[in-house]
């Protein structure tokens, strides 16, 4: 008997395929392993192809001489599920509720690259696939896609394509159609900051030596200044102010800033003077901490000044940023802030380029056609706030700007507890599938 | 066969005696029950005493009219062990390496209240006990002795006594004989920042909503201004400024600031300008994150913008400050300075006065006598950064304030890995009870 599409969806996210927590690279092999086992159903040519990290799956659909060829990229790893404790029901023991599937990689990016196959699957089983497909599904997408690069080079013969399709960003509302135009870019970076030899008792040799955890403190501080804006030396030298048309068409977004306090709880927006929330998310650089720590975390007090203390830091960047130099700039913003009673360890981490296309080009209008087929409605055209740091890679080496054909719903939880995938778009995802290798086909 | 003082002491240091940890409760009851066997075996009349929380050790050598009664105080609790990493033993299976017992609590306050018992102890075996000794030993001396003034207040009649002794503070050096005239008070808070109602996607929702890492950092910051101050209004009002003889006693200490560079392995000294190490620590209030966390801290990284974050704060207080006014001030600095993006809940912990006494008087000469006898050399006199909470109560209910007899080494890493006890420490207090006792007997 034939599973249902989503029994198969629950079965795919069932792999706690976390690629950032090495105790996971079984459920890494035995995920890539899955998909490879799907796709060759799917009556497509497919492989699990190792790499120096987690392996790459690799499929391509019998190659029909004269069609065009989309590439469709996706990532079956996916972020740790931590804080466990916040989770309805556990992130790899998915369930649906209220039309959606709960559970860690629902949306991201489990869900919605399934869609694709089994759109692909299904115009192959009626005779009908327009294009030549090949799938690229990597395994380290949450972690920077280390390795991918690397395997563009060595297969971009084999890789070579017309196009390049995406879904693993956001709809501007739920279910509506969204044309992704452009991504921010990100620059990682972890700091540790240490002073005495060892955790000292606070009240012994507090006031005499720099405190680590406060040390780490006015560091982050230092990084914006009253307005929300980013106060490293030349952190906005080569952004790209918005156009006209593109602040019109943020205006015009169904998202508004209040959708975003929804989403969020917060009490009150924040953020950069000048710009609106949508403007803030998807067109302005930002310097956020996603991780901080130092001395005693536990059950009561302990009256301990720390040896060190760290922080993790995403830069986002906007065109026409580039990682290497903000993180350049932000390393030397960090040494030259630090007092001189600690020692700085600075780890750089993965970095990945603003991206952007033009939405009027062949291609963004036969993905607008698309979407509004689909979606019944002009799709929304949005510069999204996350990074998708590969497609600077796909430009450079095979040579074509990725389609980001927004799948995700606002309320998807997507990194957090709680992620879901609604079943409509997960249904809405196979017709997309087809509905764009067929506008495509068309193009000239 | 009688054990040695050395068995003894490595028997007591065996109990995972933390206080702050509720787990521990068993071991705390455990050892208040070896502390009373261990004194009744001394030939005192010993009780372990219920309280609200952790019971006291209460016990009483055999009453000689006309004699004056000394009240020896200490506290069998110890500070949580962690970081376990990093210890080189086990921090309750005490090793002795190079003349040192090694185990949490081995010098706060095992060890030290240990001596003491030998003494008296020994002066009985003698028949020559100068005066009358209650010992009065709590476990909550690291929580903040929650239960300790209540306990003061109903047994005052029982307690009443001429003078009070304790040895939990620091030598100025090593072997040093060190009378502490003057500690900090404390005043503990802990504070958690709260935005959105989940952990989100730093891209997706990063720069439209604060960041509560970034905001508790922030907060952090505001505590110092450039020169070191603390910047909270009102801070330093009620600061009584050291007396020519404090800052002449300072600078004549045998801790020297490159002492403290040593001890504490920083690469530079640190702190509030116009003042030395040694007066930062013990005549400066201060204000010390003792831990922070907030968003992701483990392996890798995960971009996502925390829902929460928190830090623990002590400030260490000098006189006349008091511990409710600062803990007012600092919580109107915080609510002052957070920005409406975030809510903050503010926790007020322990708090305890700052203290002092006059070491030319005929108690502090008793003390400084029994000193030179047993070190052989005039002690220092020093005010100490460490803090002990009761002292206030002990002043206000049994109307003495205490006498600070050192035997903690400068090396001791109270509070933190590794933590120690020169067994030569351990023996010299044995004499210094006995020396003590003896020298107080004579003062009228």
């Amino acid at each position: 008997m034939k599973n249902s599409p989503v029994d198969e969806l629950l079965e795919f996210v069932r792999f706690p395929s976390v690629s950032a927590q090495s105790s996971h690279a079984p459920d890494m092999r035995a995920c890539a392993e899955w998909l490879r086992a799907r796709l060759t159903r799917a009556g497509l040519d497919a492989q699990v192809v190792p790499t120096g990290g987690h392996p790459v799956v690799l499929a391509k659909s019998p190659h029909v001489a004269g069609k065009k060829t989309v590439l469709i990229y996706g990532h079956y790893d996916v972020q740790p599920p931590e804080p466990l404790e916040l989770w309805e029901t556990p992130p790899f023991d998915p369930q649906i509720r209220d039309g959606k599937v709960f559970g860690r990689g629902s949306t991201d990016n489990k869900g919605q690259i399934l869609a694709h196959i089994l759109g692909v699957e299904e115009a192959l089983a009626e005779g009908d696939l327009p294009v030549n497909v090949i799938f690229l599904i990597e395994g380290e997408e949450e972690v920077g896609s280390t390795h991918l690069s690397g395997f563009l080079e060595t297969h971009r013969e084999e890789l070579a394509c017309d196009a390049i399709a995406i879904s693993d960003t956001g709809m501007a509302a739920d279910g509506y159609p969204t044309l992704s135009y452009a991504l921010r870019g990100i620059a990682a970076m972890e700091v540790r900051v240490s002073g005495p030899k060892m955790d000292l008792h606070s009240g012994v040799y507090g006031g005499a030596v720099a405190n680590p955890a406060t040390v780490a403190a006015r560091l982050i501080a230092s990084l914006h200044d009253a307005e929300g804006r980013v106060a490293i030396e030349g952190f906005y030298d080569d952004v790209i102010p918005m156009a006209e048309w593109e602040r019109q068409a943020a205006a015009e977004s169904p998202l508004k800033d209040e959708d975003i306090a929804r989403q969020t709880g917060v009490p009150e927006l924040a953020g950069e003077s000048g710009f609106s929330a949508v403007e803030r998310i998807g067109a302005r650089p930002t310097a956020e901490i996603n991780g901080i720590g130092g001395g005693y975390q536990g059950e009561g007090s302990k009256t301990v000044l720390p040896a060190s203390a760290f922080f993790k830091v995403t830069f986002r960047l906007v065109a026409n940023q580039t990682p290497d130099k903000i993180l350049d700039l932000a390393e030397t913003h960090f040494l030259r802030n630090a007092p001189p009673g600690v020692r700085l360890k600075i780890e750089l981490g993965h970095g990945g380029f603003p991206f952007g296309i033009d939405p009027n080009g062949a291609e963004g209008l036969a993905a607008r056609r698309a979407l509004e087929e689909v979606f019944g409605r002009k799709p929304a055209l949005v510069r999204e706030g996350g990074s998708i740091p590969i497609l600077g890679h796909f430009s450079r080496i095979l040579g074509h700007k990725a389609l980001l054909l927004a799948l995700a719903s606002p309320d998807c939880h997507a990194h957090a507890p709680n992620e879901n995938f609604p079943l409509a778009n997960f249904h809405a995802g196979i017709r997309l599938n087809r509905a764009f290798l067929r506008e495509f086909a068309r193009t000239r």
